[in-house]
C-alpha cells in the first residue's frame, strides 16, 4: 500500500469558538497529506500539470469522530487506493500525535482532465507509467 | 420541505491557480447556507447553544460537477432532511446564479451534545418543539 | 471622494476561541470592500487584468479598535485616495452595522505590473482614462 | 535579540489565480512565527491565557517585496522588539528558503487585556517575570 503521512500542529486561527478545529479545515489537512504523498512518490500537482493534465477533486467526504484542539498535533495519513478506473482515490486517517487516537477518516476521488479541460476516460500514459514504477 | 438559499459572490482569494474555486471552500458555502437556514427558521447556532446544546458536524460530503470561477455568483441551497434520529441532516445544491446549472451537491450530518459534551441519544426537548412548530 | 461599502455578516468559522473574529480575516474584508469598489466604479481586477496589467498589494496595514463577534454584521468602507504616483491607495473603515461604532481602520497600496511582471513607473494609459472619467 | 523561525511550505490552496500566494495569508505566516516564538521561549497564547490575560493584536502591517509561489518554502522569522510599554511588538521577515531572498517584512503590536477584557496600562506581573528571565 502506497501511503504518506504529515504532521500538522493545530493553528490558533483554525480553532473555532467551541475551542475545537472548525470542520472545514480537515479538507485542507487531507490536501496536505496528498501533497506529502506527491512529494514522497513523485506525484506532485505541478509535475502532473506539467505533463498536460489536471486532477480536480470530484468527490470528498469526512467523518469526524473526536475533536482536535489548539495545541494538538494531528497526524494525517493518505492511503492511495488502487483502481483500474481513470480516477485517483485516497483514503485518509487523522490521529492525535499524543494519544494515537483516531479522530477522523475521509476519502477523496480525483479525475483526469486534459489540457482542454475535457474528462479523460482512460488513464493518461504518464500516470500508467507512474503506476507501473510503483508496482500498481 | 424546509429549505433556505444564500447567494455567494466568489472572492478573488477563493480561486486557485487553475482559476477555479478551491474545493475546500465549498464546505464553507454549505455552512453559509446552514446559517441562512438558521436565520430563516429560528435555528441559529447561538440560540441552540444558548439552550445548552451544541450540534457538531459528524459527517460531510461534497460532489463537484462543474467549476466555480472568480466573478461567478453561486446560489447555495440547504434542504433540511427530516429524520426521527437524534441527528440534523442537510442536503445541499450549489448552482450558478447566471446559468442555473447544478455545480455541486453535498450532505452534512450533525449530532447533539449536551453541555458536558456527551452525545445525546434522543432529540433534545428544545429541538422537538422546534420541529413541531415547523410541522416536522 | 470615490468610496464603496460592503456589508459582511460574520461567519461562525471566522471567530476564534476567544469568540472574536481572528485578526487575519480583516485583510479579506478589506479586499471585499475593494471588490465592491471595483464593481461600483468599473475598476474590477478582471477588467484591469484584461488590459494587460496586474495590481498586486505591496503594503497593507490594519488597526484594531474593538472586536467583531459571531452574529455581528460589519460595514466595510473603502475610500480611494487619489495620488499622482503610479499607485492605487485605499483607506478602510470597519464599523458595526448595529452600533455604527468604528471597529478598525486600515490602508493598502497597490502598484501596476505589466504583462511581463515588471513594475510600471508611470500610470498605465487605461488607468489614466479611468481616473479622468471619475474626475480624479 | 529574542527571535524564532518557522519553515512554511506553500500550500496549493494558498496560491491565487496569478499563481502567487494571496497577500492575506502572510498574516497567518506571521502568526505561525509568533507561535514558534511562544514555543521556543515559553510565551504561548495558552499559558498567557491561563494566567488570566489575553494579548490581542491591535496593529499589523506587511510590506510585500517579491512573490511566494506554490512549491516554494518560506522561512518566517519573528524578532521580539523590547519595549517598556505594556505592549508586545514583533518584527517579521519572510525569506525564500531556496534563495534566502527577502520577500516581505512586517510588524505587529499586541496589548494586554485582563480577564474582564479591560486594557492593562502596566505590564502584567507574569510578563515582567518572563522578561527578566530572558534578560529583557
Amino acid at each position: 500500500m502506497l501511503s504518506a503521512e504529515v504532521e500538522i500542529p493545530i493553528r490558533f486561527s483554525e480553532v473555532d469558538s467551541l475551542r475545537i478545529v472548525w470542520h472545514g479545515h480537515y479538507i485542507q489537512y487531507f490536501e496536505d497529506a496528498r501533497e506529502a504523498f506527491g512529494a514522497k512518490y513523485n506525484f506532485r500537482y505541478l509535475e502532473v500539470y506539467g505533463k498536460g493534465y489536471v486532477m480536480p477533486i470530484v468527490k470528498i467526504s469526512c467523518e469526524y469522530k473526536r475533536p482536535l484542539k489548539y495545541g494538538d498535533t494531528a497526524i494525517v495519513k493518505a492511503d492511495y487506493i488502487p483502481t483500474e478506473a481513470a480516477k485517483v482515490i485516497f483514503k485518509y486517517e487523522i490521529r492525535s500525535k499524543a494519544s494515537q487516537e483516531l479522530l477522523a477518516t475521509g476519502e477523496s476521488m480525483q479525475v483526469f482532465l486534459d489540457s482542454d479541460m475535457n474528462l479523460m476516460l482512460t488513464v493518461p500514459e504518464y500516470i500508467q507509467q507512474w503506476k507501473k514504477q510503483h508496482g500498481l
